[in-house]
């Protein structure tokens, strides 16, 4: 049952601009739409760089990307190197009412958008500019990761070099934090009336992250770092196995009840016993399960390749062991995981056609929160 | 120059109670403390599983990573078992002044502090409840991202099989989906004095950030889906290059500018004038740099593997090609990149002693909102 308190939307009568491209500033703009934000975005006439990002629909005229991270949105087209186009943004965000005076943008640097420009013409106003470098400077997420660390800790152990990831992480974690500033400085603003400055470089993101999360703080108090663990989890019991049918699947043990479960699973229990032993070793330790991973692989390996992929699944879902066959995008989508799953409802979008798209992952008193498709480049642009 | 409008933090005067363990539900915590709010952690007598996760002080007393992710907060034990116990964490959660009565965990499932029963206690609690899978079974983000597909097209084409991430995105994401939700929810309350109850699933917020980013959208509308690329990026130009001096970096060739950049800085002008005449490509769109990336990066890795590091870096800084040397997780300590970023501050941690530790990557009006130290376990237990 729905205990609806309130139907709402958090960020209802909130009015943002954005002056936007590419992932992390995009993705602020959906996720406050999502909340209830009135969202519009400007481009240049024609569109900015991210137009035509591919992924593109089989016949070549639609952006699966663009249309993705737009959802929602108005569109507004405008000559920004002119002065009736700057001014046009100008007005947009400064006579955007009380809930108004809200700009997101990632391509800062111009004057005649600043903080300092809008703040005459609206005092409260909130500008958030997302930056590359720390210092500024251009920068997009797989250079800030390859700076980081990450890459060179990521991949098989017999592979020498780096392994950039597939999801654009810092894009994504980045876009977040500009949409949780964004609606932290709107709850400030509501109490005090001022206005705020947020200013949010992707490589910050990158390097909070991976400082709270240790990586940046064992070289500074440790004599070594974080070393390369292949597929293996860090810190724990985590690995992969392949089933007699060749399938793959990945178990986490975090807890001794999933380890015991793991080892009676496996039927291992004397050989555990006489290793626990023969080691000095606790397995109910955390840090012994992944001292001793090697041998622990080895052993609940040969387990699992002895075993069908269905004789597997099902002595997993009979155990507490955290479990989950690797799948690709493909198989996700056949196995019809978005069409059980209610945070995802179909979307006519015009150019692809009627789809299954996300909401905000939160849900509100049991609501869902979807948008409508993205706008058509420029069909909000209001007439000269 | 910092033009500060009002120097309290945005979440001033808000407290939150967390029953907490791992990442995204103490990350939620910990970036509600940056932006101002009282958060106070609470664990069973001796601390929750993750009390003494890995990485640890080369002396073996104290948790890295539980001390990172807990900054900032007090800490409350108690036997979650017991009457008494429970009956704290409500009076905790429901007793905390106007800007109070809200619950995060990662716990859920538990009567006593469900939602509906410490509503009944105070009617505006906003309750956050971050599960695992979709429908609320055990779940990691290493089995989430496993079940998902990105391992499948990670890591070096030569590789057959998964690659795992090393960062784990999918609970920093929801840590700070978590945040924000959090945050709007305080904002809905202000207005209308009403409560919330958010539901939050890891799953669910790595398959809206899949489905978002096209991922998800590719297999419904197209004939095929992402395929991988290696360290290609996907769409555009992008790979990692090797200098004579066996260094390796990362480049993005993100538009036409940058891309011309690249072309100058390698020579390789008249050839890329053929190419793509004999190709009929145009490189100035990113559709036709993706297909043709084979070709490209090997012209262009000629040049990289002709030039020392020295050489390298200095023609990458003088063009606008986005560029990073792939550095270690030691090696950006070592260069002194946190000494020089002021997102970083110097942090007594009692059982680490003194480190550079994150504030929040966004500045608020120039002000980085750091926060204290993790707290003593049970420090701020109140005497029975």
């Amino acid at each position: 049952m729905t205990a609806e308190t309130d139907n709402r939307r958090p960020l209802t009568g909130i009015r943002v601009v954005e002056v936007s491209s590419f992932v992390a500033s995009p993705l602020c703009g959906l996720t406050l739409a999502q909340l209830g934000a009135e969202v519009i975005r400007v481009d240049p006439v024609g569109g900015a760089a991210d137009i035509n990002r591919l992924p593109l629909t089989d016949d070549g005229t639609t952006s699966i990307y663009w249309t993705g991270l737009n959802r929602g949105k108005k569109s507004v087209t405008a000559d920004l190197r002119s002065p009736e186009g700057q001014s046009l943004v100008q007005r947009l965000v400064t006579e955007s009412g009380p809930g108004g005076g809200i700009l997101v943008t990632n391509s800062g640097g111009r004057e005649w958008m600043s903080h300092d420009t809008l703040a005459a013409l609206r005092s409260d106003v909130i500008t958030l500019e997302l930056l590359g470098g720390s210092d500024g400077s251009p920068a997009v997420d797989y250079t800030v990761n390859a700076g980081l660390g990450f890459p060179l800790i990521t991949g098989p152990l017999s592979h020498d070099g780096p392994v950039n990831h597939v999801l654009p992480a810092w894009d994504v974690v980045c876009g977040l934090y500009a949409a949780l500033a964004v609606t932290a400085a709107v709850r400030r603003r509501d109490e005090t009336g001022s206005g705020t400055r947020i200013r949010l470089p992707l490589e910050d993101t990158a390097l909070a992250v991976a400082g709270t999360l240790g990586y940046l703080t064992e070289p500074q108090v440790n004599a070594q770092s974080r070393p390369a663990t292949g597929n293996d989890v860090y810190g724990t019991y985590g690995t992969d196995v392949v089933t007699a049918d060749g399938d793959r699947f990945m178990l986490v043990a975090l807890t001794p009840r999933h380890f015991r479960d793991l080892v009676r699973l496996t039927g291992t229990e004397s050989v555990i016993e006489s290793l626990q032993q023969a080691l000095d070793a606790d397995f109910a330790r955390d840090a012994d399960r992944y001292t001793h991973r090697a041998v622990l692989n080895a052993l609940f390996g040969k387990w699992f390749a002895d075993h069908s992929t269905d004789e597997v699944t099902q002595a997993l879902a009979a155990s507490s062991v955290l479990s989950e066959r690797y799948r690709s995008f493909d198989e996700v989508v056949a196995a019809g995981t978005l069409t059980a799953n209610p945070l995802f409802a179909e979307l006519d979008q015009p150019g692809i056609g009627t789809y299954l798209a996300a909401a905000l992952p939160a849900t509100f008193d049991g609501e869902y929160y979807a948008t409508g498709p993205a706008p058509q480049l420029g069909a909000d642009t209001p007439a000269p």
